[in-house]
């Protein structure tokens, strides 16, 4: 008995794997045909596995190696100390950047969020493990359920039919690339899901052509939410044109311009809210963020606040300060996919639907998919995570990954840009 | 097996107390001869049984019967809806006043502060009774201890040899109306607990013998922290003359005046870092007292604040916001203090020495009184709190509330200063 129910870390097992990802266009280019991710297993002295997932860059694989030997001998319930040990056994490197990172559209890259990033999927993965073996979800090990499902948004994204040079694997979505193609695409989505809210990844074309687009989206479906976000593309001029012209249907306009000072200015001459998911994506970033009124939303990403637990104290400091929340998503699968929805479930303000990149994800390494229903996932209660790893699945694309000569093993969507058109460089409006 | 961890609630038992509190002073009055607190336990279909205590005045007993009701059929382990529960099945009063409570210093009273108070004692039963089905210990529950004990400091009061005409339980501690006998009585703390930090309750003589006795304990205890609390009761004149007077050897000043307004009118005027527990005791106080600079460090308390998991989350804020973070206590048993002591163990910015009456209770309801090493408690590594409940004590503290006339039913310090001095009326410097 005693030893069924032992915590103990035996085994902690990383795999790389390399997952196709569709020709998504954003400010930052486009979408490679291949995206690294990180799986993270840790199994206790029980013999019960727990599985989390994320980044697979390199710099976040180095990071996860001490970390991953260091917790043999911890327990899955000692949680508190993870960050502690993370910041005492990985050799964070010394340099940070306020650059927007080229991949990832996801504001600061700091040592401490990139450690975070790395803790939150064995955060994850030690939480699957405990709630498997004390025969309870995630979601209760987070206090317990506020809501049986979780609302997410379509995602949708100006796109190419076919990667540069059809490379990759094929999809039959085709291309969108004007607002009759986005607002096809958005009627797909919603015959496939069910959606009932829509966000638009912009940025990519002039701002009067996004504009556009979103106005065919209000006409398609009028009256349901709809979201605009160009990762910080526009001046603050642009971005308060853009709010004047979408105000009266807009949800939220999500990162106009970059940065918080930026931001701020945006904020005092609109009424449409703001969403950030690139100038508040840390906790040192708060404080100066809300004090400036530069956001009224915060898009939480258990990735890089570091986990499941620090979102939820992310989303105590919003409601306390009275700034709204909702869920970033970048490229992710099943597993990050169950962990949103497990902590979107016990946080009482989640007054948005969260997004998700989940629906452009053919591969998975989970033996049964999420399937939205009415635009909804069903909050899982079986124990831990409630997914199960596919090995075969798994071991497919870790093999992609070993069979990769580099090209994939760092996400860069400029770079995956310039093989289509060379020189390209981000534009701003 | 299934049903060994059902963790369904069946039953609830509620056991308002009297327990005897010495006649320390304060800028209220005095304390009485007894304190009400009100005993929650809950028990599960299993047969595990968790216990809580707070606050034990009608109005607390008023709002725990329904809630009491309303949790039979829950789960124990449902936290994030239990304050939703409480606000829908509980009559809260709907006056709310800024003024401090009479009884507790313990600042505003609103309705949803009332709530919280009562909901803390449901929170920590329910962990309690979690933990010992899992068989993990609370601190677990919340993420993991990130210390082995806790420090606690020395509570030094202004006090009495007696209550007035002798009511109530004696001790041989004997009165503490001077600078000697302040020093005297952390004498014997220190001896007994092993105390090396000390906090003086002040606002009950003029400031210049309230310096003069933190100047004598500082000339005993040299290079140890010193704090004073007055409670609010000095004007932003005074207040800044104390910190002048003392800023050379106090670890921070506790509430020196009332109100945000006037904590940040004294926070301009010193470096002496502000504590409080009393103009930041909600969630709603926070925004304006960290704008304003009012305080450096907030002194938690999972009573008022709702909870151990509400207490982590305002250490989450304070940590964000650069805001250091304390334990504040007003008369407790030992429930409270283990449920305290887990969640101290697991906050990582706790840099000071938390507050505890407990040395003054004579009186307990567990089986086994904490005891203080070094000024410090282990933290337990048993199932649930680590406290087992005293039944013939228990009952014996009961029947001792029944068998009251309802004097000792509402705690008034105030009140029980009038027994002495009647027409007495707080003073103000």
């Amino acid at each position: 008995m005693a030893q069924q129910r032992d915590l103990t870390i035996t085994g902690v097992r990383l795999t790389p794997v390399l997952i196709s990802d569709p020709p998504l266009l954003n400010t930052q280019g486009v979408h490679q045909p291949y995206t690294p991710r990180l799986i993270v297993e840790v199994t206790t002295a029980a013999g019960v596995s727990g599985v989390g997932e994320t980044y697979g860059d390199t710099r976040y694989l180095e990071l996860a190696k001490p970390l991953a030997d260091a917790l043999q001998g911890c327990r899955v319930d000692d949680l508190n100390n993870l960050p502690i040990l993370a910041a005492l056994v990985c050799a964070v490197p010394e340099e940070t950047s306020d650059a927007v990172d080229a991949g990832g559209l996801r504001g600061v890259q700091t040592a401490d969020k990139l450690l975070l990033s790395v803790v939150s999927a064995f955060e994850v993965a030690c939480l699957d493990a405990l709630g498997k073996t004390l025969g309870l979800p995630v979601h209760a090990l987070l206090g317990g359920k506020v809501r049986d499902t979780v609302d997410y948004s379509a995602y949708l994204f100006y796109r190419w039919a076919e990667h540069p040079g059809g490379q990759g694997e094929k999809d039959d979505w085709g291309d969108a690339l004007d607002p009759a193609g986005v607002v096809a695409q958005a009627r797909r989505l919603v015959r496939e899901h069910g959606f009932t809210s829509f966000k638009l990844k912009g940025g990519v074309f002039a701002p009067e052509q996004e504009i556009a687009a979103v106005r065919a989206l209000a006409a398609a479906f009028p009256e349901q939410p709809l979201r605009l976000d160009p990762n910080g593309a526009w001046s603050v001029e642009t971005s308060l044109h853009v709010a004047r012209e979408l105000g009266d249907i807009l949800e939220y306009l999500e990162d106009p311009a970059a940065g918080t000072a930026l931001m701020a200015e945006v904020s005092a001459g609109t009424d449409v809210p703001l969403a950030t998911n690139m100038c508040v994506t840390t906790f040192p970033e708060i404080a100066e963020a809300f004090a400036k009124d530069a956001v009224q939303i915060v898009l939480s990403d258990h990735h890089y606040w570091g986990g499941l637990r620090n979102t939820r104290e992310l989303a105590a400091i919003c409601r306390t300060f009275g700034v709204g929340l909702s869920m970033h998503s970048n490229t992710h699968l099943g597993i990050s996919l169950a962990a949103m929805t497990h902590v979107a479930a016990t946080v009482p303000g989640l007054h948005h639907a969260c997004d998700s990149h989940y629906p452009w994800q053919a591969e998975d390494v989970i033996t049964r998919r999420h399937e939205f229903r009415g635009g909804r996932l069903n909050v899982s209660d079986a124990p831990g995570l409630g997914v199960e790893l596919d090995r075969a699945a798994l071991d497919a694309l870790h093999r992609r990954w070993l069979e990769d000569d580099g090209t994939f093993h760092e996400r860069d969507d400029a770079a995956a840009m310039r093989k289509a058109e060379p020189g390209w460089v981000t534009r701003r409006w």
